[in-house]
């Protein structure tokens, strides 16, 4: 593939303000960004919704990494918290439909209740973003890929302000809550990226690659009364199986009195399972299929 | 001991909104009680902050098991939610300083994030709630009991309404967060409890028991910088160490750099590690010490 160079990288943590993991890190670096300095290109760590955090929810008005999209951020009358924080960040970071933009690549560190691991999510068809997805893959073989691709200028998350960029999803880790182990898995993957994309910059040599890829296809929803309300949860055989095949079949929901639901649809992958974030939508996981793409 | 007799027993959810699983208990059995009805006392479910799970927060305004000190009920100005909420419950299940309160026990459905497994507190001292605790231990020898003893009129907490009563912990498990697993072991610690305070009724073979419990002496706090901003969390060989011997040079905390704090104080084992709803107050984990009492 072609030859890019990053000139500079946007780090963002606290996109949702209790995903504490990229928060802490996020001013970590604000107050010192040593170590996640690199020699052929410039950094900026953004705290992206400290009042959310103040607040330890997810988000104040609406979930700020929803609120990007093009038509959003340049219409006016949208002026919530979060609407009026997309706008000045994409003022900071972008703008997001310039030709050159302030920032050429981003990092947006999340964190999850389910058993990602070290994820790595593309949502834009970017060969750059991907190419580092798979370096990184490279080096740490436990990284899990995920891709779902939309139009860049349609997408509502804060990394397509940039035209390359990574989100980090790790987990499980409740909100609210710091582990240590999570802290170094995050600045492992950190370190690992900002490596990539520093090695990167040194060469010429930009290879094709395959890279084996989960693609997101569609959610799935608890199971629900005539009121709405969630009659059932996660199978204790479906807990904490990210990545894991689902067959027709398979044990998928326990309803409160232990009876067994099962999963009725084509054969897929269980990805973002028990999200805490998700109840509210009522989600009680996404359906991936597993792929090889070209680069 | 004296005989007692148990006439009337609340069982309470959803004291703190984003601990699910007492949460949804409360609501399956306000539907339909009969696995938790028994033949020789009466029972009532109630859903205590409905409004605190609506913003899916522990509590709206302030923290409701903090709420019941006799002076604090008792206070005509004290009327934000919580506050008044504890009134209305009050009336319900208490009055807490009636010689013949509407209910004379109470179990209290919590969960959290430490890795409490399945935990008993006691906070007053009486002889029958502790045989419940210890007769409970017997049938599920994995409970672990906690006592820490204050004044019943003087506490906060709901229990403090009935004279006899225990509150349930169990965890690991994120707020706003169902597990099948959780579930389960709160249906069989609450049938558990049921099923003692059934048989107790049926005899006046009241047993002198020794029990084997850990006694709450004092929090400890996370280290902080002069801005009171939090500068590492619990040791990996710390986390999840509920119940576990700590001594002078044991790893307490982790910086964000990986440097290792050093436990300084007496020898003490400890409880609710990395408690999510503990960081607004600094908290990092509470100490005990095992001993064994006489009832």
């Amino acid at each position: 593939m072609q030859k890019q160079t990053i000139q500079k990288v946007a780090i963002i943590g606290g996109t949702h303000g209790n995903e504490l993991t990229g928060v802490y890190l996020a001013k970590k670096w604000i107050a010192d960004n040593t170590e996640v300095q690199r020699e052929n290109f410039a950094i900026e760590i953004f705290y992206a919704n400290p009042e959310a955090t103040d607040i330890m929810k997810r988000y104040v008005n609406q979930d700020l990494n929803r609120s990007f999209a093009l038509a959003d951020i340049q219409n006016p009358t949208l002026t919530n918290h979060e609407q009026t924080r997309a706008k000045e960040l994409n003022t900071k970071i972008g703008p997001k439909d310039a030709k050159n933009p302030a920032y050429d690549f981003m990092i947006d560190m999340h964190s999850s209740t389910s058993n990602l691991g070290t994820n790595i999510i593309i949502t834009d068809n970017d060969p750059y973003s991907l190419l580092v997805a798979g370096l990184m893959q490279e080096k740490d073989p436990s990284i899990t890929i995920t891709i779902g691709f939309e139009d860049r200028m349609e997408q509502p998350y804060i990394t397509s302000l940039t035209p390359h960029a990574i989100t980090l999803e790790l987990g499980p880790i409740p909100q609210g809550v710091l582990r240590a182990d999570t802290l170094k898995k995050m600045k492992d993957a950190m370190q690992n990226a900002l490596d990539v994309i520093e090695a990167l910059n040194n060469t010429d040599d930009f290879p094709d690659m395959s890279l084996s890829v989960y693609e997101m296809k569609r959610t799935l929803d608890y199971p629900k009364d005539a009121n709405g309300n969630i009659i059932a949860t996660i199978h204790p055989d479906r807990e904490g199986g990210e990545f894991a095949e689902i067959k027709v079949g398979d044990p998928l929901f326990m309803d409160f009195d232990e009876n067994t639901i099962y999963y009725e649809g084509d054969p897929a992958y269980t990805y973002f399972i028990n999200e805490a974030a998700y109840y509210e939508k009522g989600i009680a996981c996404m359906l991936v299929e597993k792929k090889v793409i070209n680069i």
